[in-house]
């Protein structure tokens, strides 16, 4: 039997137009701004007067280490959106919007695959609204806006040596991750040594995915702290004068995209943090409004339950008030064989004891997400490949966890196959058994959180700080920061900060290198092991075989 | 008497949808992709199907060199479509977008002024479609794959001294301008000096501008030299196997984008390069199709005619077979003072002398556009502080040229204001007076070309070029590129290459700095003077007062 690529079921897709899909969720056609046929942004004002409605039921997808088996987590996500739809409730689904860079780099698509999709899915995956190029402008107003208020006599006494705010682009370009500016002579100011990163990485990115509204963006926006003077002072974005300015830029970032499935159940698709280097999570607007709106709300985080899960709870929940009633951990029988050792080529044979022998990462992300509070239910994501023996043990290992894992099929038949998971994770939320809480106090000292992190998730021995770390963050709690939650930068493939250590390791230690601090998105980030806030680009980039085709339809992005 | 300001003129608009003004042109609302209720793309299935029909009249607006005082280009261009609407001819307007950099620095709106103005004037001035933004990743996704392939092992033989092409950023950023970088180690590539220009100045804005359709842009984004090998010879774009991603991501911005005029005509505002530093002329597929459409198609070209009409002419019109019917000459009354020496503090006291004095420049155009065989007016674009005998000085100079000039009052009363000046130039379009030609023919050598430029169009005395430019120039020829026309890089502000230079200087040289081949783009630039091609910010930046105000309205953009 051949299955349809994910391209070809997507340019199949019946979409509604984007007002019937709207309409469902009781937004009139004025306070659905279109961008095409099949994407809109939603008013603020629609937003603002939903402000005092009821909420419905938010409900988390997260899944194991990444392999290159593929987990299918937005799969996932979007699957159980469509099956709570299919059994009668009102749900809709939450997801972030993918970057350029890693498309024209060897990831796939963010728009989930076989018939559990969001579309316009190459849409998706390049400009989509412009919010991503939206972002990057604030972020580059800002860095310029900084150097030109040095070059025009510094006023604000701007130590050079000390300027902490970057640039960023939305591209795998690793050339600027560490640069010299300024070269060339007076008339191109005062020569630093500086750099780029990703977009995703942008504190502007982790602000406009946290603001609770646009003067909630702007206020933390002048929170920026850009740089320090000779007496080590921070200097703001508001001594700058830049936050006005890029406001007006993110206005219409600031509003929700909303797109659809392939089902024409209704998507909110805002905001694109990764988990890795960032905080993993898509817009807390998109989310507050979606539980608004809808009973249920499927919303997934990035990478592993390690950084993504973590992060909503520590971070996005706690800043915004939110409190998940389910976690869906997505796992599949492949990606536990490979976490058993078994190579990206071998896995088409059945290997029972190979997926036991993986196990153990999936049960170590299981007891970490209860220690929050939360109910957990194991969805495994089905591959035609998967047979039952492999399926049973996964199960059977599962249960021995004091969990439950339901079988998935909706990747090959959509709602039809996430029926089962949709009932079970329904009669979970609906049974109120969350107990929510972050696993970390505001109050406690900075390195501390970053110490309970790692031992607590990670299963760490230690953290490793030296002597310069370990009293910025001091000093940061003397400025008064030191109630803000930790955002983890640390690889995706491992527990630990190896990427090649799979399973469950034990006795490693988390290595910070760096520490920077966002206040104006209201976190510190702790630099892990080699994690870089800029990627490159592989031997063969994807973008060599992205290209139109002869209808006109793009080829090779997926 | 007090006026509104531009910007509470166009909040006042009454906008019809963007479908209502599609169907004025005969689009059909499937061929419209709406961005928000008063924008829209019009479809590249759409334009197609209006290839073989008959072509409009083409009128290109020029001005003056521009001066503080503010001469309104664009301005004049609205009010002229509106006035020959208001006159019963089916017009339309073509102009270009406008780049985010200059907003932040010193520069107005970019979408007229007073009541002659196109809609949605914010929106236009900052992220508007998207257009700029994919521009720019797109160069930078050239640029991170060049720096990529040498990385990864420099297959082509890349002389890393000899890389050509640069990063740009659609913002004011002198720390960019000269650069090093991939610095910090092994992982980071190899650490060579290059910068960034500003995202109007790139070669892909101007393969877009030009290109004919989606399959011209593939073929001419592949035509990119990126650097040349030790042997000396050149490394295409398409060598790097970046055209078809690059194409995909400009795939929607080729795609002219329609609004209205405040009297809701019909507007296409696509592409734009500033004619200082690049071509300065709108896309050719925006002008082509609207000639399609329209019997009047009213387009401007950036900044003085020493540079956009001259280019309008010698390269846009050469390469897209276009030919203008009639030149639309803008020149003010305080201009005019200006060119004579006055003060813009002295402007507003009558000073007959002064306008008399500053004519020669308005002369010199006139000539000058007259040597391309097309039929010149001068529209004087009236301010209500204007003298009756200053004006009557000024029309007086422009009759002993040869000439006529029009008073127009468009700013004041939109289409009721420059009806007299939409009769004339239709009656001057239609008597099919023009004989159009350009000024040097393609097989004329490189630096004969820059000098024909230098001497007939800003009669200068000589160019000066060192040892190193001519043989470049000469370099290029034997490669085949001597057909190729010139892009002239040189200030705005006076026909010399010094910006002080005022009225209509003589006896000066123009020095050629650097030359740049964009084989793509089907033409070599050459850097004259000062002239930069990434711009700085101002002391006080404009963005230091934008903001948005208690009602969510954008101010200080204007």
């Amino acid at each position: 039997m051949t299955y349809k690529s994910d391209i070809e079921i997507a340019r199949e897709a019946k979409m509604q137009p984007i007002q019937e899909i709207g309409k469902k969720l009781g937004i009139p056609e004025k306070d659905l701004l279109p961008f095409g046929h099949d994407k809109a942004k939603v008013s603020a004002e629609f937003i603002a007067s939903k402000r005092s409605g009821n909420d419905g039921k938010l409900i988390l997808v997260t899944a194991i280490n990444p392999t290159p088996a593929g987990e299918g987590k937005t799969t996932t996500t979007v699957g159980l959106g469509d099956g709570l739809n299919a059994i009668g409730k009102k749900a809709m689904v939450c997801i972030r919007e993918a970057s350029l860079g890693p498309c024209f780099g060897m990831k796939g698509g963010a728009a989930g695959g076989g018939y559990a999709q969001v579309v316009p899915m190459e849409e998706m995956n390049l400009h989509f609204t412009g919010d991503f190029h939206a972002i990057t402008s604030a972020h580059n107003l800002l860095s310029a806006m900084i150097d030109n208020h040095i070059y025009w006599g510094n006023e604000q006494d701007i130590d050079q040596r000390r300027v902490a705010w970057r640039r960023v682009v939305d591209m795998n370009d690793r050339a600027l991750r560490d640069i010299v500016t300024s070269l060339g002579g007076v008339s191109n100011g005062f020569p630093r040594q500086s750099g780029f990163d990703i977009t995703v990485a942008s504190e502007v990115m982790a602000i406009l995915c946290l603001a609770l509204d646009i003067n909630d963006l702007q206020k933390r926006l002048g929170d920026i702290i850009v740089a320090y003077r000779r007496d080590r002072s921070p200097v703001y974005c508001r001594d700058i004068k830049a936050d006005g300015a890029m406001t007006v830029l993110l206005s219409q970032a600031m509003q929700p995209n909303l797109v659809q499935t392939l089902e024409n159940n209704p998507a909110f698709v805002h905001g694109g943090p990764f988990a890795n280097i960032a905080h993993g999570c898509n817009s807390v607007v998109a989310t507050t409004t979606a539980l608004k709106l809808a009973d249920y709300v499927v919303t997934e985080a990035g990478f592993g339950a390690d950084l993504g899960a973590e992060k909503f709870m520590n971070i996005k929940c706690r800043k915004a008030g939110l409190a998940p009633s389910a976690v869906v951990l997505v796992a599949t029988v492949r990606a536990m064989k490979m976490n058993g050792g078994i190579a990206k080529a071998d896995l088409g044979a059945e290997n029972v004891a190979a997926v036991q022998a993986g196990c153990p990462n999936l049960g170590r992300h299981i007891e970490n997400l209860k220690s929050f509070g939360v109910p957990v239910v194991v969805a495994v994501n089905h591959f035609v490949t998967d047979t039952d023996a492999e399926i049973k043990a996964l199960q059977d290992y599962v249960v021995e966890q004091g969990s439950e894992a339901i079988v998935s099929k909706h990747w090959e038949h959509g709602s039809k196959g996430s029926e089962a998971l949709a009932i079970r994770v329904a009669e979970i939320a609906d049974a109120g058994l969350a107990n929510f809480a972050p696993i970390y106090p505001d109050e406690m000292p900075l390195l501390e959180k970053i110490e309970t992190i790692a031992k607590r998730i990670y299963r760490a021995d230690e953290v490793i700080a030296d002597q310069k770390i370990v009293a910025q963050l001091k000093q940061w709690e003397e400025q008064g920061y030191g109630h803000l939650p930790v955002c983890m930068a640390k690889t995706q493939y491992s527990f630990s900060t190896d990427p090649n250590l799979r399973g469950a390791p034990t006795g490693h230690s988390v290595p910070v290198r760096e520490v920077r601090l966002s206040a104006g998105a209201g976190f510190i980030v702790a630099i892990c092991g080699e994690i870089m806030t800029m990627p490159g680009l592989p031997r063969v980039p994807s973008a060599e075989s992205i290209m139109l085709n002869d209808e006109g339809q793009i080829e090779g992005l997926f």
